[in-house]
């Protein structure tokens, strides 16, 4: 089975998807090298799949985490509703701790315990727990689409866009949030051309998003995270649009590490910095205070694959984020339209509206 | 033979060493695995190794353009004076080509060569090229110590100093620029700690600047160079200094690319930008507009050792020098003291007082 087979009318990556009981997803780990489809059967092994990065991105984790409860339902051998709801519970732990900066894993699987409530039966609650998480699958998609079409209008004929990690396809069900920008700017008709860095330590951007670029025959440079500046000082980028992790009521934005100094350095250099995402990437009750900035393994800086590139003994910070304050963003756009400064104000506007 | 017993009185590491007519180095494309030293019998040995990285560093490679004429002029067959001045020619031009932008590399050359009218016969040439050779080697290191000690007073006990590549002892022919003022303020006994960005692609931060500091017991920590804004903005750096490959008389420093964008970041963040550089690093000569910025290999990006990070087909741009502005320079440390702006002034009354 080919992934196309699944979306006939795209020829964009499909990231994850619902199969006869189990789950699909590419296992990013194997790219670019291998296109490979891994099927989960149980919510633990989809669980494993998210805390190793063979799926990652805010959105499509947030689906894999309402497809680990549709696994854990459709897998119960519960006859009481009360036994199904505990297996559900564990299972909702299980996944929200796999990775702690993400805000989409908890919306993803607040999102189906809040219908749980209706049903009565077992069988009610395994079909509806199904439903809801590939009904959320599917509005992942058709969001990234209104929002690559907001995000469209501000883009010029002949801009070159540069992009820091991987918010595209590969970082949600399909066609992404910044790339679904870019994707949409094609499909309207004008030339775009992208710039995407490299991404140390995970190399998202090498891996992932120019991968999935030439895939879709969009044109792509790459670049090592060294030479933003370098670029910049010399004109050759137009816009930067990134994706998020999280983005609080005052603007504040976490993303992937070094996501602030591509917005600082945009700043420096008159360069618009925008952010592409999903109303389900906001938190409106936190403040930068209270978030945990996740660190990731050692190894992850001192190997890549076998080959060893720092010394034994060398101490290592691998932050895997960093925030981004509000005045180094000139807007975010959402699939409700693009939230420009003040954001304090505009983002309250735009949650009151729906 | 290990090289500590070529420096017996010293800790530190020697990049480069003449030994019975032939050239002694480490192959830096080894570390941090491995510490190897290569043994070269003719100068197109060594001008293959300036050219694959195995030695590199400003100044380690200007010696080593010196130590190459000298192999050159021992291994020649020649008879009369305007044979080996031939074949020395050729040598000169087969090392100049090595690495366009590292202006050390003509200064090497020409030091030897401003000196070879003075001598009438092929054994005198012979006796005092390599005696000319040597003697430079000696020389960079007792720069690098004036230089460190005066960049030595610019540190506060405790500091937290950020370096970008490898101004270190494996740059030069031992002690260091950059890392010879960290060495100094050790020495000094006032407390350092060293933050090393991996410095992509080629990665002489991880490879190099970790393995050396780790190597003389440094307190010394690895980042990504997609975090330098996070560490900045949660002010766990105090100082940067970085080394140079060129220096303009306008103050312009063409150094490692990541170089211009850790400046602007630190001068966003208040954070005092220097350059440590002998004054064989000066271009007097040339502006901005002259100098070529040396495009490398694409498979420095697209390859690790074996693995393949990016996907075939994507266009990739490695260059590997930028360009910082004097506007961001705090301060040039040299072995004749520091330079402080404005630097077309005070960089010509440094020349002025040799």
């Amino acid at each position: 089975m080919t992934l196309d087979q699944k979306n006939p009318r795209s020829n964009y990556l499909t990231t994850i998807f619902w199969d006869n009981d189990s789950v699909k997803l590419i296992d990013q780990t194997k790219l670019p090298e291998k296109l490979e489809i891994i099927t989960c059967l149980t919510y633990q092994e989809l669980a494993h799949c998210i805390k190793r990065l063979a799926i990652r991105g805010a959105p499509a984790i947030g689906v894999a985490a309402a497809m680990g409860l549709a696994l854990c339902a459709v897998k119960s051998k519960a006859t009481s509703k009360s036994r199904i709801l505990e297996e559900l519970k564990s299972a909702y732990h299980t996944l929200l701790e796999t990775r702690p900066t993400a805000v989409n894993l908890k919306w993803g699987l607040d999102t189906i315990f809040r219908e749980l409530d209706k049903y009565e039966t077992v069988e009610e609650i395994k079909k509806n727990v199904v439903a809801s998480a590939i009904k959320l699958s599917q509005e992942d998609i058709a969001i990234n689409k209104k929002l690559g079409k907001f995000g469209s209008d501000l883009i010029k004929d002949g801009d070159v866009v540069m992009t820091h990690c991987n918010a595209g396809a590969l970082a949600t069900v399909s066609y992404g949030t910044a790339l679904g920008v870019i994707r949409s700017v094609k499909e309207s008709g004008k030339k775009i051309s992208v710039i995407a860095t490299e991404t140390r330590p995970v190399m998202q951007g090498s891996r992932l998003t120019a991968f999935e670029l030439v895939h879709d025959e969009i044109d792509v440079s790459l670049i090592p995270d060294t030479a933003v500046g370098h670029l910049m000082a010399n004109k050759m980028i137009d816009k930067v649009i990134v994706g998020a992790d999280r983005i609080l009521r005052t603007g504040h934005v976490y993303n992937k590490i070094g996501t602030y100094q591509v917005a600082l350095l945009s700043k420096s250099h008159g360069i618009p910095f925008y952010v592409a995402a999903p109303l389900s990437t906001f938190d409106l009750k936190s403040s930068t205070e209270e978030i945990t900035i996740e660190e990731r393994s050692v190894e992850e800086v001192t190997k890549i694959g076998d080959k060893r590139v720092a010394p034994a003994g060398v101490r290592i910070f691998n932050p895997a984020f960093d925030v981004t304050p509000p005045d180094l963003v000139a807007g975010i756009i959402t699939e409700k339209g693009i939230i420009y400064p003040p954001y304090e104000k505009n983002v309250q506007a735009i949650f009151d509206g729906i």
